[in-house]
């Protein structure tokens, strides 16, 4: 693979970053000329009971309101994914709505809304186990209909506050590192935040494996991308990472499987500051530096043809023998 | 402009970058639905007397051999402008050697390459017109059939040693600062590459006018560039500026009329050393950051479906207001 790489008609290297996806998805698919096949991204939808202890800038019905919006095809994620022949999926994970049967919305509710963990576990050990079982449902679905690209996106008023004392409890990390301005709080509402989520932390003490911190904290959404992420790789896909939340979901399917770091592509470093953080604590970059902040996948989305260029180089620039050109 | 995107179903600002750029193309097009049309991508190739100097990793040959793999598709600029469906042009602005007329080929060959500066001008006043005048028409040209976005790249071995002297010339930084290793020396050749480069500034004293620097110096591919920009402003085109070279001949286009900037994009940030220090002076950020060191307008092409994902957000995404989504 690298001796293809370094044979294309061009200086060694210079093609960056290229080059480093090129290699890693031509190792992922065990082939010198890899194919994307019906790219797909999943959107997972969910509330959180902390979204009513004021951390978030927007009412909880959002979480409910962008659905519709996604599956009516108006929302950032839908324009981004027509744009690149990305066919997308969206899961109702467990937002606090009964929305009526909608052939293009996939059921994987949980229950309306996780509990909040101010005031307890977020949910029960079968809601988490539960959550697992129906992400990995999802994506075992999309493999099979083909597809060997996957990105992960998500919608949840609240679940940058999840996210960060997920972070926080998996990695070590003091909160007050891992919480953000999640999609548009002020400085006095970013202080209320952390000093929340440390008290949530300290009332969590006690509950010390992965999985009993992961049902405290919760997210639906949060625990079924993980779910489907490690389907994803048990079904040999490129897992493509979306932002910070996507990111934690990613933390913890690392944390039960290293090794789907292998066919990881991080797409985008959210403006979060914790984003880079996480990212750090991973040891991996991310493609893109946007400075995008809205979740939904729209990184995975954006960075998708960075990827589809990586693998277009691979398979379609000449050689310095095939076209006669000096080399060094 | 601003209301429209900040009614866009998603929080202020969360689509970072792309807000920019939508609101800047949509600021040049004088349009709420801005819309890219017939993009085109302009590969000026020339050699350099420099190249004789063993500034560069490659022969000067590699410059006639890179062309010919342009007109065959087999290089990565003919990958990436068909992944996005970009035109691509070539243009022989002085290559050392004479093409066969063939029929995908621009000629607007000044001469077989330029003198070496390290003996002189690198060409004659007459010549430096002419660069800009053949730069001026191929842009002209393309801007007639219906263009309003086009990017800019180059080739012609030892054009890093000629654009680093050009931009220290015209913006006081110290030549050290403005040299890279190119596409491929090593930190030896770098040291000696500094050396004569600076021993080449000095025998320039005396030369004091832009256009008496321009001539010093040159770069037939440099100054075309150049001048096919000021025609790309004058067209009201969109202006995609790819790396440290083409930067470079921005520059001289900024300093013949500065409101250009107001159409240009920077698709990319070089892994050239140079070049931050370079879009710093000129106060711009560019959109990617892959580590490329190319050249060829491969920046414009990789980065062109962002800039597309900027005008599709605009154009595509529901308003709160349509979608009856609530807002903070």
């Amino acid at each position: 693979m690298q001796h293809k790489i370094d044979h294309k008609t061009k200086p060694t290297g210079a093609l960056g970053i290229l080059e480093v996806l090129a290699k890693q998805i031509g190792t992922v698919f065990k082939t010198l000329e890899p194919k994307i096949l019906q790219p797909n991204i999943v959107v997972f939808a969910a509330d959180h009971g902390i979204a009513n202890h004021g951390v978030s800038a927007y009412p909880q019905d959002v979480t409910r309101q962008m659905v519709a919006n996604f599956l009516e095809g108006g929302a950032a994620i839908n324009v981004f994914c027509r744009q690149h022949n990305i066919q997308l999926s969206v899961v109702d994970s467990g937002v606090n709505y009964d929305f009526a049967p909608i052939s293009n919305l996939i059921t994987a509710k949980i229950d309306r809304g996780t509990k909040s963990f101010l005031q307890g576990p977020a949910m029960s050990k079968e809601q988490l186990e539960l959550c697992f079982e129906k992400g990995s449902e999802i994506v075992s679905a999309i493999a099979q209909k083909g597809s060997n690209c996957i990105g992960f996106g998500e919608m949840g008023i609240g679940n940058t506050s999840t996210a960060s004392v997920l972070m926080s409890v998996i990695t070590g990390i003091p909160i007050e590192d891992c919480v953000g301005k999640g999609t548009g709080v002020n400085d006095e509402k970013l202080r209320f935040k952390n000093e929340i989520l440390r008290k949530a932390i300290d009332s969590c003490d006690g509950n010390d494996s992965l999985d009993e911190k992961l049902a405290y904290f919760g997210g639906f959404e949060i625990l079924q991308m993980a779910g489907g992420m490690l389907e994803a790789y048990k079904n040999n896909m490129l897992v493509l990472v979306d932002g910070f939340i996507c990111s934690v979901a990613f933390l913890i399917a690392f944390k039960k499987n290293p090794s789907i770091i292998k066919n990881a592509v991080f797409s985008h470093q959210s403006a979060e500051q914790a984003h880079i953080k996480l990212l750090n604590y991973l040891e991996v970059k991310a493609i893109l530096q946007l400075d995008l902040r809205l979740g939904e996948g729209t990184g995975c989305a954006v960075a998708f043809p960075i990827v589809q260029s990586a693998v277009a180089f691979l398979n379609e620039m000449a050689s310095f023998e095939s076209a006669g050109v000096s080399n060094k």
